[in-house]
Formats: structure tokens, sequence, C-alpha cells
């Protein structure tokens, strides 16, 4: 997984994810330095929709399976 | 909520999720540091079906709203 290519494509997730994947908003989780395969576990059930999370929907659809990895791999290696 | 009450109830949590809360099996989550709110929505989607994990299913059932937000409480306040 490419950590920089995952870094460029979570601008979008910062609005509610936080800059640093610390979010601001209680209700949404942290993802800094959480488990790479549990991010991309998580990914891709909200991709399939075995974990439904209406609010995640409509950021998945543009993401391939490598854009998933890089962002699991990015945010797992933040502190 | 209560911290010492969450943190009691957390021992069965421990096998995956670690004994503070960082897991040691990578497709668990970390908890620890997590936000509160998160959590304590994340458990509630648990119980009640909507967040599908089998995984988390028996350990859902003895566990009261208080005990809920008791373990919210406690994950959130570790490091």
């Amino acid at each position: 997984a490419d950590i920089e290519a995952g870094k460029a494509k979570a601008a979008v997730c910062a609005a509610c994810h936080g800059v640093a994947g610390k979010a601001s908003v209680p209700v949404y989780p942290h993802l800094a330095g959480q488990q790479e395969a549990y991010l991309l576990t998580q990914l891709k059930a909200f991709k399939d929709g075995s974990r439904k999370e209406p609010l995640m929907v409509p950021f998945m659809a543009p993401l391939s399976e490598a854009d998933m990895e890089n962002l699991a791999a990015y945010y797992a290696s933040l502190k």
C-alpha cells in the first residue's frame, strides 16, 4: 500500500475524520493509529453494504481496491 | 457514565481489544482514546443489529444501557 497516495485520497475524509485522523465531531471515529487491517475491512464493508452507514456511501463509490488499501495504510501510519 | 464500572465490565472485551484497548489482532479495532459518543453509538448498533457483526453479538446481550455508557466512557478515557 502507498501511504502518500492514501494521504492524497484522504482530503475528503478530513471533513469528518479530521485533518490528521482525529475527528472533531464526537460521533465520528478517530482513524489515526487505528489498525490497518481493521480500517480496510470496514472500508470494504461500507462499499459492499455489509456495514450499513449511509453517510459513508457517497464517499465509497469512487474508491478502488487500491485506494482503500492506501487509505487504510495512511490512517494506520498516523499517531 | 462511570469509568471504573466500565473498566470492570471491559474484562471480557480485552480478549480481542487488548487489556488497555489496544487490539493485538490486526483485524480488531483499537478502542483506547476513541470518541465516547462513537463508541456508544456502535455498541448500541451491535446490540440492536443495525451494525451486523456476529462476533460482537454474544457480548452485547448481557449489557444494559448503563453498561454501554460506562464502557464507552472507559475506553474513551484511555490513551
